[in-house]
């Protein structure tokens, strides 16, 4: 029994975070700054922020200057290499679970976006049907299904065709990159996963697999349609912090098998609707706005289910104004309103309660409806000959221009 | 302390064989008929030779008429198909672990050229470089290296190449292969494989991925540029019973995920030239007749290193005769001497005493070195491009012809 006992203490009283599981303590917040101490990365300052502005001599993207990309590995050795005139490449993905996107999904690729268009780099995007179709208990024929509808979405974020490459791994796992693979697994013990992962023996050992197909796109030789003769070129992952644990273990086996360890940017989770106690979940439509969400459907999400920092009367609210560190029109304007200094405005006048809940409510609406409006017609313009385009294996010759 | 005398007690009390180890009891002959109790598999008797020779109008291989294929999973189901008019297909494979293959080595080799050219059948052939990448720690290279090697000496056996694919892992492992690997390892639990092939904690996670690989070509939609279209092709597959294990799961397996359960005909173990006490061993050369070997060599390993059963002197030879039951000359005509009536001359003139231990010896290394001989020639006409031929991933039209 007390063994028992200390389990669910030791439940309660600790934030789960890995790819599979985020949920902070006791309902509460997640504790950042914890999680880098945990994870053993590194807070991403503002010399860091000014580093990226001087090197790409273009304004900093708002999930740098506002601190969504909060954490780093190595970060400081890819920008040391860009200004030594070394090129590196960047790797980000998506496990394709769901239909449609909501906005936490549109993150690290509207930031990965920025990314190569500033560093002028290729890019590899990873399509985790494999994954999906493991973890979800989906056909093989959904997962890829999904992954190609994902990869639409993917696309509309205005991605260089020149400079990307999207894969699906069930289209894609073979040669050199199954060759990666096996350097991976003969690196890492089934007690290091379990450690890292926490597999029980009950799980399926496709689980157990699984770990090296995500490590692998890491190394530059997992491509050789793009890189072959470039086994030195460093790879950058932009990421959400729930991905650590994979690349951790990435880090930990590249230099025993000859290459760079993997750099990351890791970002905040977008939180839900409801409040920021975890990430959002593709499960329950409410926690989330689409981006195949009507205005109507925005409104009214918002309206209605986005926890407000305001307070219950015109009356109190006027008096003590809103708590900016609960309200979630106020984080996700963080995220998406491009302008500080109407942010700023914003936060002021709503703070001292001098601006209502449901002013800063419709304003939220506006931007998420343009955001999504955007994507929406970004998204059908997407041919099918585009996904075929992006996930054809072939050569990038402009790749660094 | 207990425990550990009960552990001891039992490795000392039971045989062992898995795909990666066969040792017999107290160090005495491996018990086949508790191997065929112990896995589930049935004793493949006489009627099955008798029905195999009249379905193919043509004397049944000497492998199958002297019992080195003993045992068999399903083989009747194969037989009844074929006797439809339906058609199947053999996959038997190799893990290259070494340049120079030994003759135990080209016992299912032998056999299942004879099945390609009995039953007329395709055959895909699968050359394990991953496993042996991460079970014998050689490099990605040096695997593919031996792979390339060892599929010289398989093309020397005498495949139809109209008939025949042979494939490398880390050439070939992707798209539809790769697939139902995933679908594999979904059905399959960490605890699961380590009942069935005990492997621990501390074993890499390569280990654990493996069994897919060799499960999936038992399903033709492992191969869509050979049997597209045809799912419901059955497979048979010829192989030590050491490979019993990975079939097993195979077979556990594949009514779960849409496809026929492959039917095995399993062989005996070949024994070492120091006697009938486990299987030959790559690592030890005086324990194994290698195809590299000379006559001299032959000559030499057979006097000096093989096991007896005749009397220490002519005198007690004479007059007590040879011990049939352990002399390994014997035991290599029984499986390389075609001639059924001089075979049983043979045994019944030595087990007599009145034809000496030297006589066999002789005769059996005449009958080796014009195997090893004929071997030689047929590998050395084996050209790279041949290689290439073989391993092509391509259409196989005539493959039922």
């Amino acid at each position: 029994m007390e063994k028992t006992d200390d389990k669910n203490q030791q439940q309660e009283e600790e934030q789960v975070v890995n790819p599979w599981e985020v949920s902070a303590k006791d309902g509460g917040k997640i504790d950042y700054d914890k999680l880098i101490d945990k994870f053993g990365c590194q807070r991403l300052d503002q010399s860091f922020v000014d580093r990226v502005q001087r090197l790409t001599s273009r304004p900093p993207h708002v999930f740098l200057r506002r601190g969504v990309f909060f954490a780093h590995r190595d970060f400081n050795d890819i920008l040391d290499a860009y200004e030594r005139g070394e090129k590196f490449y960047l790797y980000t993905g998506r496990g394709p679970s769901s239909e449609a996107l909501h906005l936490g999904h549109l993150i690290p690729f509207m930031f990965t976006k920025y990314l190569q268009d500033a560093f002028k780099v290729p890019l590899v995007i990873q399509l985790t049907d494999d994954e999906k179709c493991m973890w979800k208990n989906l056909s093989v024929e959904e997962s890829q299904r999904l992954a190609r509808e994902n990869a639409k979405d993917i696309i509309a974020c205005g991605f260089d065709i020149s400079k990307t490459f999207i894969f699906s791994d069930f289209d894609y796992v073979g040669g050199a990159f199954y060759k990666n693979m096996v350097k991976v697994a003969k690196c890492v013990t089934y007690n290091k996963v379990v450690g890292i992962f926490g597999f029980t023996g009950e799980d399926h050992i496709g689980k157990v697999s699984f770990p090296p197909v995500q490590a692998v796109p890491s190394f530059p030789s997992s491509f050789p349609h793009l890189f072959s003769g470039k086994d030195n070129l460093r790879c950058l992952i932009p990421c959400a912090i729930d991905q650590d644990p994979y690349f951790r273990m990435t880090r930990d086996v590249a230099p025993r098998i000859g290459y760079h360890k993997p750099a990351l940017i890791e970002s905040l989770f977008f939180p839900a609707l409801q409040g920021e106690n975890g990430k959002m979940s593709a499960s329950d439509p409410n926690s989330a706005i689409y981006v195949t969400d009507s205005a109507k459907d925005i409104k009214y999400k918002v309206n209605k289910h986005a926890f407000t920092g305001g307070q219950e009367s015109i009356e109190k609210h006027r008096q003590y104004g809103a708590n900016l560190e609960v309200d979630i029109p106020i984080k996700y304007l963080n995220f998406f309103l491009e302008d500080d200094a109407e942010l700023e405005h914003i936060k002021k006048e709503y703070g001292a309660g001098r601006m209502l809940t449901g002013e800063v409510k419709k304003r939220l609406t506006e931007v998420l409806t343009e955001l999504v409006e955007r994507h929406r017609r970004a998204r059908a313009a997407v041919t099918d000959e585009m996904v075929d385009a992006f996930m054809a294996v072939r050569p990038l010759p402009n790749m660094f221009d």
